[in-house]
């Protein structure tokens, strides 16, 4: 499997970019080869302090940097030469089959959809972030591609979801929930109950629950919860650092005194456990999902973990290729939905 | 201090309602007379349980009950007598100072919009939700009560939370932070930027620190974080599961060995501590701003000890009435946007 990782972008790249491509290195022998995107000198400088000289890496010198106040649009346009523009490159060119990237995700996104087009029929791309429970993982679907959602692209956005927990995950007959404000059907903003419609609409193809609330998301989700990427990047972001608060809190009320102190240690196995469930390093990247090609988003503030187990969702991803399970999902619910779009036809 | 108290709205309505009253009526001696609206019967069955038979009690007779499934208007127009309804009314007749509801928050914020009517230059009421955090608590403006909100009423939002942190909780010059999916000037949604762009021309008068995302707000949260009313239910509702969650693993992975098990226990003082400080019911209660009065919405499964903290809210809203000081910070807001809004005159 070829992989271009994007190696400097991050909020630590590239030391945590390169780190994390040396561990999958190590840990994942169908890696063939790895391209890093970046600035020669500084990523062999990373690899050298790694003492990695692996021959599957190609290091592919770009000349240009991501801002994070450029928009994803600038990004693209304007430094051809970056790292993120280049990774994409060499997917589009047949080179690479999969991108990782941590860096600026409007770029990312808006790069892999000009060089790499969308699945025929569908209208924006999303980014599906795989989320932790008490009980099974559940998809968040969009995580922050398309904040400026309409009520068909969230429509498309629980087809897409369901194709990728069915083929991917492993789901039988995924059941899909729509994110609102509150569970009945009367609950939500205009564009969440024009969604409920659509969904509702669009008949057994989507297993469809019905509009779920935040309490559900952590205690019953469905296989797939879909809502537009403002909210679901804030939902995603919220949640990682409310669950790190949350064990901060903790660990100071422990210091606070000698009993809990002991309480504190000996129970830590099971405080490390928790963490293991709930670190979004432990998922690293989210797939980004409806384009004609295999992009990994990873997190800004990425660990060399995150980043390894990114490019092992990226080895999954070739592995179980969503896409034409998409393309085919995204046609009958066309096939289906036309004679109602257009009953004179 | 004289309250109104919906004694049938909420999950477990009127048990836990009734219980919280009488809970309150205990700690809270300055409360002179609390009405309980609902069926009576019930309502002293409830009170017999608890063998209450304060003289400060009025029961007011309600025939009708507001289902999940009304819509906010249908609920107030259609179903004049119900307890919500009935609980407004009398604040409109001068005979209570506050309502307080822990049932259907479309109801409530209805009905105190038609019969309250909204404070002068306010167009949308919002709720406040008081957010605990590491540090300092924070203020979520709107928690609920406009889920299709305009850029306008988000600011607007901004200067009611402002003038709310100032006043009740005694912020100097409190900084409000926009809830986008990136701290970047160009993230967010088209009413995210829109609003980013009307405070930003507010100039001095909102104290803005610009985008907060995801991570702030539990990290370094500023005073005030501004949403429309359904980002900021969905925040509201999936922080205060999944902090129930997280807990709740961590009490399955303890009790999974003997030596984690002795470690919970003697940590136990410490998850307490974290357990109040986090949990919703420690504060009961989030006041409805803008309005020509005071009312405080209860969560929907409100215990007891939640309906004793809305009822201690309502007092301390009657005591710091934040209503004359948002009058007077939209008028100044007004004042102060007028000749850009209208150069020629």
């Amino acid at each position: 499997m070829k992989i271009a990782l994007d190696a400097m972008g991050g909020d630590y790249a590239p030391q945590n970019i390169v780190h994390g491509a040396v561990l999958a290195l190590r840990a994942y022998p169908h890696i063939s080869r790895l391209f890093l995107t970046g600035d020669t000198p500084r990523v062999e400088a990373e690899l050298k302090k790694h003492a990695c000289n692996d021959s599957r890496i190609e290091i592919v010198h770009t000349t240009q940097i991501v801002d994070m106040a450029d928009s994803g649009l600038d990004a693209v346009r304007k430094k051809k030469d970056s790292s993120i523009s280049r990774a994409v490159d060499l997917v589009k060119e047949g080179k690479a089959q999969a991108i990782v990237s941590a860096g600026h995700t409007g770029a990312a996104v808006t790069a892999s959809l000009i060089k790499l087009r969308t699945l025929p029929g569908v209208e924006r791309p999303a980014i599906a972030a795989i989320m932790p429970s008490l009980g099974k993982h559940w998809i968040l679907i969009d995580a922050g591609a398309n904040p400026d959602a309409q009520a068909q692209h969230l429509v498309q956005n629980a087809i897409m979801g369901a194709a990728y927990a069915r083929h991917v995950l492993g789901r039988q007959n995924p059941e899909v929930g729509l994110m609102s404000n509150g569970t009945e059907e009367e609950k939500g903003n205009a564009m969440c109950k024009e969604t409920h419609r659509l969904i509702r609409a669009a008949g057994t193809q989507i297993n469809f629950r019905g509009n779920v609330e935040g309490h559900d998301i952590w205690h019953n989700p469905p296989d797939v919860v879909v809502t537009d990427g403002f909210t679901g990047n804030i939902i995603l972001k919220s949640a990682e650092a409310l669950s790190h608060a949350i064990f901060d809190m903790v660990k100071s009320e422990i210091m606070a005194s000698f009993r809990t102190k002991i309480g504190g240690m000996l129970a830590k196995p099971a405080f490390k456990r928790v963490h293991k469930k709930t670190n979004a390093d432990e998922y690293g990247g989210m797939p980004l999902l409806g384009l004609n090609g295999i992009t990994i988003i990873s997190h800004g503030g990425a660990s060399a973990l995150a980043i390894q187990n990114a490019l092992r969702m990226a080895c999954e991803s070739i592995r179980h290729e969503a896409g034409p399970h998409i393309i085919e999902a995204i046609k009958t619910h066309h096939d289906s939905a036309a004679p109602h779009a257009n009953p004179t036809a």
